[in-house]
């Protein structure tokens, strides 16, 4: 669908400019001018040559105007000429809905997710970009995706990582062990059933992406388990919204203790984008410290707190699955919230390979992979 | 100074503790239940061992008393016993205040720092871990510090980058090297003046800590400037608050892409922690994208960008030093602004390698040296 422009003109500090849809547009000035895409605004490489300071003190529109369908706009006290293109002016246009309807949107799911795991095969994925941005496109939907296939071996966990994006390293290494051990400095390194969680909210920043691998899985017991955290939110958001209020303000501070490190972070359980939008969970029994907060603010946040833990442990909101050798399970860490059943050491081995990755790495990947597969509608070049 | 209690009672949901010195403290029930530092309750690690819903639905208190100098606590319905110290509560008190004066505050700073440059030598601070705390003390309330007499070689920026805590890889591999290059993918490649900004506010987590080594140093120009973000922010907080409100408020999309990644990321110009206090900057004309905000914000928020960038820009903000071959500068990068005047690179040359490491790498290290020094404060064991 292409947009046609009919006229541009200038109303005070702002340009309104009429569409052939009958709609009307309106593009504050000084917006105009600092995206202005000219060759001397912009290198070529897409990054802005000037400084907001650089522009006149003084800037104003000496005229506006549609040319060869595109807004052509001519600047005092300098006469710089801006040109953009309709298609961008409508990608681009400004209005709280608009900027939500451009928004990606988490689709929230519960255990009935089962039967539609969103998962790939390794192999596959990795030869064909279309496999790899269509498994990307659900993970990003579901903050989680399933690999299979992956060769059960050590170290295959970090290929993976470093295929999506880029391992972080931290005190555990460039990966960790998921396994029973003598004396743990870590519970998850028991044979215990963990209730789900967020790792290492104890970290700033908080990992964005682990990657979990497994080599070995015949001990009775150990099962996955998955809770899409921003469903159980929106759940405590629509149930007990003071409550809800009350974990997206409150911070929290998560510690972790060894003999070489000492890590803090606070953070509130809940946290929100400048939306309203939930962003990421952090939630963490074993980890959670001590709340700093004033003292009639405790009672109530414990109660949310209650609240919401007790939302996660709904059955109908937890996904079950067993990790097989090969499988490996990809999961926005601070959304898709990860636990496990109990399992006895003695009648078998569970063995997971872990690590870590940043958000970024593996977001770009995908933007690359649709740019590669021209199904990019980035109009922001 | 050590607290003494006196005694202790239950009202309501609470404990109040009445101490020797006249004061008395209040803690909610259900917070010392989850706090209890028990052995059935907290792994010897440290980490909690029950959940908030493994606590019964009916819990209450039977009993408070002070025995021993601790306070005991017995619990219904199932009888459970805590205990706490005496210097454990004191450090705990519950309240605004007293949460506000428990904060590490930062040292605003300006271009007069010049005669009090936050610098230690490499090979001392690698041999003693005292002067090794020392410099890390500075880092924290300054958001930077230097290096002095780290050999000027290739890679050495990582091998001080994993000494203080652990490097990120990123699109730009483990280090990168900033000097003039033919067909840059980024300004900071080239030789033109760079005012000063945050690095890569277009990643997800942004970096957390970036470290510039000077390897190189003999073109004209091309001296370092640094800015302190946070007393940028302070002094726009108090000559224009309500600025300084919308620049806390709406998310500036950030962006960055060449041939393999396209990276996008949203942050407030100014983002602030729970308390209110400036926690971190967002800062760069490069790689910032277009505002996607409701009309009628966009020309206000624009007035209170240029306004921040001109603060930024006075010259009482400015510290301006001129890095030497085997200097290391470590920077908060969402603290220390920095960036650099132009240079000549037909006159000599100018080669800086840097590195990123997370926040919470180099925090640690920071505790750890406290902790084995014995200057611990830390009661919360």
């Amino acid at each position: 669908m292409s947009i046609e422009l009919v006229s541009a003109s200038v109303t005070g500090d702002a340009v309104q400019i009429a569409r052939q849809d009958g709609r009307t547009m309106v593009f504050p000035a000084i917006w105009l001018r600092d995206n202005c895409r000219c060759s001397a605004c912009r290198h070529a490489n897409g990054q802005r040559l000037f400084e907001i300071t650089d522009l006149p003190r003084d800037l104003a529109l000496q005229q506006a105007s549609i040319q060869d369908g595109r807004l052509r706009l001519v600047w005092t006290p300098d006469d710089h000429i801006s040109e953009f293109e309709a298609s961008w002016l409508a990608a681009h246009e400004l209005g709280g809905e608009l900027r939500a309807a451009r928004r990606e949107q988490p689709v929230l799911w519960d255990r009935s997710l089962i039967d539609a795991l969103p998962a790939a095969d390794w192999n596959l994925l990795r030869n064909d970009p279309a496999v790899e941005l269509g498994w990307l496109d659900k993970y990003a939907a579901y903050g989680f995706g399933l690999l299979r296939n992956v060769p059960a071996e050590t170290g295959m966990v970090e290929v993976v990582g470093n295929h999506l994006g880029f391992v972080r390293v931290t005190n555990y290494g460039s990966l960790f062990d998921v396994i029973s051990v003598p004396k743990p400095n870590n519970l998850a390194y028991t044979a215990v059933g963990l209730g789900v969680h967020s790792d290492n909210p104890y970290r700033e920043p908080t990992p964005g992406v682990q990657l979990l691998h497994c080599l070995e899985s015949n001990a009775p017991g150990g099962d996955t388990l998955l809770v899409d955290g921003f469903h159980a939110a929106e759940v405590l958001r629509r149930e007990n919204p003071a409550g809800f209020e009350l974990l997206t303000q409150l911070p929290l501070r998560f510690r972790f203790r060894d003999a070489k490190t000492d890590l803090q972070a606070e953070a509130p359980l809940i946290g929100l984008d400048f939306d309203g939008a939930v962003k990421e969970i952090h939630f963490n029994n074993r980890s959670a410290d001590i709340l700093d907060a004033p003292v009639d603010l405790v009672a109530p946040w414990y109660a949310a707190y209650r609240n919401f833990a007790e939302i996660l442990k709904r059955p109908e909101m937890e996904l079950v699955f067993r990790l097989g050798p090969g499988d490996l399970v990809v999961m926005m860490n601070e959304r898709a919230l990860h636990g496990r059943t109990a399992f006895d050491p003695s009648l078998g081995r569970r063995h997971l390979q872990g690590c870590y990755i940043d958000k970024d790495g593996i977001e770009s990947r995908r933007r690359v992979l649709r740019r590669q597969l021209g199904l990019s509608k980035d109009l922001a070049a």
